[in-house]
């Protein structure tokens, strides 16, 4: 479910209106029901009876079939797979689509983030007790900040943003779409809940897929200097209880970090990679999207991961393999340039 | 030509005067018409017949037999090229010289930028109707902002920075020496109009190179948070219509990118890279400079680009190769290790 | 010893006391003279009578063996190494304990800094004349600027900060726990004396080692936008002098860099690696930490440095090797590659 606090929600609307308003007329003119109300956008797996979900590709075929969502997007190859009690809009490339409804329910969110005006919905800032905050805070209508939380100068605290107690926020900081827990440490600079980057059409068109998510930052993170945490496309990006992030690190959108990794500087996950708990990623290290990096893994500086590793790996390597047939390899190309003149 | 509404022009003045000032009399002294007047520094494609302008390396002995510029400097190897309108100032290490003009006609360049003080002839900041500012923004002397137009907390636009329409800029950026267009939006963090990497006597020294040029945003470009851009040497650093780049990425100075593209995470594009139209750069993507590559082309991350490539290339790898070529070789390269016993 | 400008000293304390407090009466109890005084904390080869000290690997053991710290914690393998003169406190994991100390000694450092509240006793900030800044800028207590330096709208200066004479410092910086120079330049977003990236009990505990350094930035050194050094986790991070740093490069916790060297874009130096004077770094260029990059030598782009290398190196590739060696092995691979098919 989209979270109001952060995109302001233009409905509820009557799903045949809603396509009407899409320009897609012959698709509500196909709809037994035309009347079923959309009360918001949601992920498969989260979706209600008043939501509306998308099932672009093969991939989400398993989550469609569990889905709860009143009504769901689908490409012609996964109409089998929408259970009975949801209503199917099938389509090719869906996406585009979805990407026009995202528009009409949640309007102009890039700007609205950042403008953080006109929500007066949201009510004045509330703190707790002890709060400190440095000279020049910018803290957005519907701020909440717990006991004991410091916020440092110049630091920018978008609207309906949530910080626990005892955190210490730096200085220059911006904080946009983001539920923060306690004792939590931001650096100098770090940028929370910045817009994924997820487009359709790549390299003509390149149109916005709205990021209409959030950032969930657990209790005891700690986030580096000038490091960026893309807000959630739809869906949250977490950091899980005592994670630690180094400087110039880039967490993709949808991305979930589990508890006490620790990632070191200028690392840079992938939309939606998964990292499981007590995870160490050395310096630089990258992943592709969409994978998973086993519990207790340890991945060596500047590691390129671009599959699932299961729980224990040791990684190494671009792209990445387990660190012992790093190592072999590595043995076998120095033995074979032997013969060769050094150059 | 300079743009004098980022950097004050202390001339015009003649040519055997500025030498005389630049400490070499004795090239003054050479000089056939001493009294030339140089009202600017340019690129050899740009400068006029009262611009002075540099061509140091054998690279430019084309652009400079097609130069309109008034005076340029060149080393002995090039003194061939100079046509037959221009004033050839020959000297070994021109490039010094010209460093030495640089600093005397737009003095303390690097300060100047970062003070924006004393610039009262660009007159007050015109914005057109609907401009938005958030809470500290600063804006610089000769500033002009198009309508509807947003900008962010504590985001500092220095000195005759020019934004067009329906922008929106977040929070904690900061823009120099740069001209945007319509629909653009930077995220938060964005450094524009910083300066180039350009250094003499490299590791002993360290001289720096004046860096007076600018940065084009045009339509729809989209920069995400804590990125960096730096403005040219001389003449531009240009992001093309409707290019989308991602977080954390850096564009070296007089880097040309084309329209439609879309730049990943941590990309690093070294000066004066030229990227075409609609060319996709995965996450982690590196770049020497002065290279092409060209349109429509899938460069994989991680990808260390270090010449030019033509339209329609897909490069993978470090150094960057075809990417047949680069899984040809980890092919080769497993097959090698498998003889190695497991490190 | 911890400079206190920065970090505010509990003590001083009896030694025997301090154990106590630390919850460690059995090493109390076994002290011969629990009344020695700590005066404060110290690294091995700058701590005098009165500090206390840690020694907890073999690699400090040279230093241990020449320390004039008056207490050292060691691990029971560096018993024998500890001078006659100074009191030993033997246990398993010296670091723990000394991380404890740490706390009660300097307390809620992380906190500390970023509140830059409390600091009445550094007195008001003294500027010389001539100093230019800009709008919003924050100068914590106890800050010192010296003449013509100009800081730039939005930048933030913590609690004890100094800053020599005719600096340019850009705007919408973070300034903490450091001590510059004359003639240094900061470009917009520069992240100066955050917490290094220093942790006990990985992937689990996951607890802060306090980062109660300094970062030392000597005379006309100059740093890219959003660049980010790291304060010292004891002692300093130093960037020597005409040292030039591009954008968006890590510098971790006691790195030392000599002088006039370059560093390009993006390049990242983990915790305590030296750079010796006149060293050049390639874009994208890492190191693993404890290392030392010898004078004169050159890194090209994208290598991972992982040990030592002397004076005058060459060095390319991840792992990095001697760029002869690099290129022999490219062409063995281009070579073997041949007889494969392409992928």
């Amino acid at each position: 479910m989209v979270d109001t606090r952060f995109h302001r929600f233009a409905g509820p609307i009557a799903l045949g209106a809603l396509l009407v308003r899409a320009g897609r007329s012959e698709l509500a003119g196909a709809l037994a029901a035309p009347g079923q109300v959309i009360s918001g956008v949601s992920e498969l797996e989260l979706a209600g009876p008043d939501d509306l979900a998308l099932a672009a590709q093969q991939g989400y075929a398993e989550d469609l079939r569990r889905t709860g969502a009143g009504v769901v997007l689908v490409s012609p190859a996964l109409r089998e797979d929408v259970p009975a009690g949801a209503i199917a809009v099938v389509l090719d490339r869906p996406h585009e689509l979805f990407a026009d409804i995202l528009d009409l329910l949640y309007p102009a969110s890039t700007r609205a983030v950042i403008a953080a005006a006109g929500r007066d919905d949201l009510g004045a800032p509330i703190f707790e007790r002890d709060v400190t905050l440095g000279a020049n805070v910018v803290i957005g209508p519907g701020v909440e900040i717990g006991r004991g939380t410091v916020i440092g100068a110049n630091t920018v605290i978008g609207a309906g943003v949530t910080i626990g107690r005892n955190c210490t926020i730096a200085a220059n900081c911006t904080i946009d779409c983001a539920h923060l827990g306690n004792d939590v440490v931001l650096h100098s600079g770090v940028r929370i809940g910045t817009e994924g980057f997820g487009w359709l059409d790549f390299g003509r068109a390149n149109r916005k897929i709205p990021q209409l998510g959030r950032v969930i930052v657990q209790d005891r993170v700690e986030i580096g200097a000038n490091s960026t945490v893309d807000r959630g496309a739809l869906g949250d990006t977490v950091l899980g209880e005592g994670t630690k992030v180094d400087n110039l690190v880039q967490i993709g959108h949808n991305c979930r970090i589990g508890r006490n990794c620790l990632i070191a500087a200028m690392s840079g996950l992938s939309g939606s990679t998964i990292v499981e708990d007590g995870v160490l990623l050395g310096g630089g290290v990258g992943t592709s999207g969409h994978l998973t990096i086993g519990a207790g893994s340890v991945v060596h500086g500047r590691a390129a991961v671009t599959k699932d590793w299961p729980a224990g790996s040791k990684l190494a390597g671009a792209p990445a393999q387990d660190i012992r047939d790093f190592w072999r390899e590595l043995a076998a190309m120095r033995k074979l340039s032997k013969g060769e003149k050094r150059g």
